[in-house]
């Protein structure tokens, strides 16, 4: 093992807590001395210690004089737990290997520098670019104040959603109707536009094996036509915000509001997706999965409102110039004006290819 | 090099001749005495010698005791070459490898029984599957009598094949756009439909670097509205076949004919695609390569007379209710009669992805 191998497992531990740790970043550490690994940890949840904490703990006594390799910049400051840099110089570690530094105002460097002026060796940049990949929406959501928005659209090979008449279930298979689960489970929140909630009358949880908790819901409705015996409405699985505009009625409001469900009121008479994305980013939301229907991913693309995009391709035919596509709305009139994406990944789940992009 | 090694260099020779040998299948040949190869060879071209009588040539007198590696069963008949089998015995073979039987009724396993008449081993079945998936073409033709059938289809990631207000030029890249100058090249005939030919006016020739010669062209034009003055009609660079309906003007269909273009008529007011196949199948198209638009490609989804889909999926999103994706017509109901594909293959084609799938 060198030190790649390390930083890679690290990497490795980081990526298995993804979806659990917001707001926080996911973040492994490992520790080595004398070539063998004596301590290994990641960042389990928010308000619990961070992955130089748990790996050091493990190596108890031999973290003296070894090397640790970090996916992130320790932290320098007091959060919820004390800094990490701190921990790291009292240790006695000699050597730090740190894969990015980490772009939290708060952070920013701070904990490298605090680390180099106690004498410790630091060195940054192993595997970078895959460590901030695995962190890339909230290192998005940190310096932009906007949630990352993934877009997710499922269909057949000939792009349809369902057939001329409406028949969707099942366009893709079981395993890619799981493997979205794991997605969901990833974001902070799950947002639909109102006719998928009328439509399909969905419950937008995460229905992992392993339970998990459940992304906040949010309905985008102009007006107000979310039934108050929906799912989203009535099963208590997890908080639901319905995004609406000004002038609605107020005693319709009151009933949302007695069912416990958040109303977000935006000032405009039409919900414009960079306003709503901008308040629900200062309400704390960091990442957000959009499942459609057609209008609303037609919208956040006419906006170029998204950082990243998931289709599952089932291999059927269904033709009909009236069977709907995965987007609706306007679109683009131009091939100039067209989102070019960058294919980030391309796979087989079950039956059907996934494929992930992100805007060029 | 063991046995398997052989015969996948003699797919190797036969796969590097697709699209050139037509209405024969391609078939590739190795001798091999001693564990040395002292022979090799490919069908290159109906009319001029099979694969086995180059090997065997190159061979000269090491043929004799040798063993030969052939991808498809030696022919046991006179066409325009001398049957293969006998000059396998002639030449003092001692061991035949087969990869497949062929299933030309006039070979069907005559080619084999003959050889092993003569006391010479005969081994079937050696890498049988990628000999069939070879000249899947080819076996499906000579079993049916109708010509293989691929749809082509490139359109964005959502599923459209142009803006809403028509722009199309261009979705899929350079290399994509070359990788169908490929597969035209393997097919007898190219297919579009008259609405293809009025808007872009294509020469549907293959434009590869190296030459070769261009399939036929065929449009399905049932009320003759082929301008006369289009590329296809006036350039001269492949024939060109319109597809027709009974009832047309006679003084329109000289026109046609005085510029050299081949007139089908078929019986119905409409035209029928399967009954079309039947027709062209019977004048010598073993393979065709359906290139669109959406109506056509409707029309032979309706129908379900395909044995192959080649899908470019452009990273691009192009959005838009209006905006036309690859199959038009009246698509399927219900989820029960959506055609199912096999995937076959999913590639990276430049920046675009292409998906090879068939109906299962």
């Amino acid at each position: 093992m060198n030190d790649t191998d390390y930083m890679s497992l690290a990497l490795n531990l980081a990526k298995s807590t993804l979806g659990q740790t917001a707001p926080n970043p996911v973040v492994g550490a490992v520790v080595v001395k004398d070539n063998q690994i004596v301590g290994m940890g990641a960042h389990l949840k928010a308000g619990e210690p961070h992955a130089e904490v748990h790996a050091i703990e493990m190596a108890g006594e031999k973290a003296k004089d070894a090397t640790i390799y970090v996916t992130l910049e320790p932290c320098s400051h007091f959060g919820k737990t004390p800094p990490c840099s701190d921990l790291v110089i009292r240790t006695g570690i000699k050597k730090v290997f740190v894969a990015t530094t980490d772009p939290n105002p708060q952070v920013a460097g701070k904990g490298i520098a605090r680390i180099r002026n106690a004498g410790i060796e630091v060195e940054v940049g192993l595997l970078q670019e895959e460590a901030r990949e695995l962190n890339r929406m909230f290192f998005y959501n940190i310096s932009t104040g906007l949630p990352y928005v993934t877009l997710k659209t499922a269909n057949s090979l000939d792009g349809k959603t369902a057939t001329a008449i409406g028949e969707s279930k099942w366009i893709t298979g079981e395993e890619a109707r799981k493997d979205v689960h794991v997605f969901r489970h990833q974001h902070d929140a799950i947002l639909v536009g109102v006719n998928t909630v009328i439509k399909d009358n969905p419950s937008l949880t995460t229905r992992l094996p392993s339970g998990g908790q459940n992304p906040i819901r949010i309905i985008l409705d102009t007006n107000l036509r979310t039934p108050l015996t929906a799912n989203v409405v009535t099963d208590g699985q997890a908080p639901t915000w319905i995004v609406t505009c000004s002038g609605i009625d107020e005693k319709r409001e009151k009933e949302y509001h007695d069912l416990g469900i958040k109303l977000i009121k935006l000032p405009e008479k039409q919900i414009i997706i960079r306003e709503m994305l901008k308040v629900i980013g200062e309400m704390g939301i960091s990442s957000l999965f959009v499942e459609g229907g057609a209008e609303v991913h037609g919208s956040f693309l006419k906006e170029r409102a998204f950082q990243q995009v998931i289709t599952y391709i089932a291999p059927k035919l269904i033709g009909g110039k009236m069977a709907p596509a995965s987007f609706g709305g306007e679109g683009f009139e131009t091939m100039e004006e067209v989102v070019s994406l960058k294919i980030k990944e391309v796979s087989r789940i079950g039956n059907d290819i996934r494929i992930i992009a992100e805007p060029k």
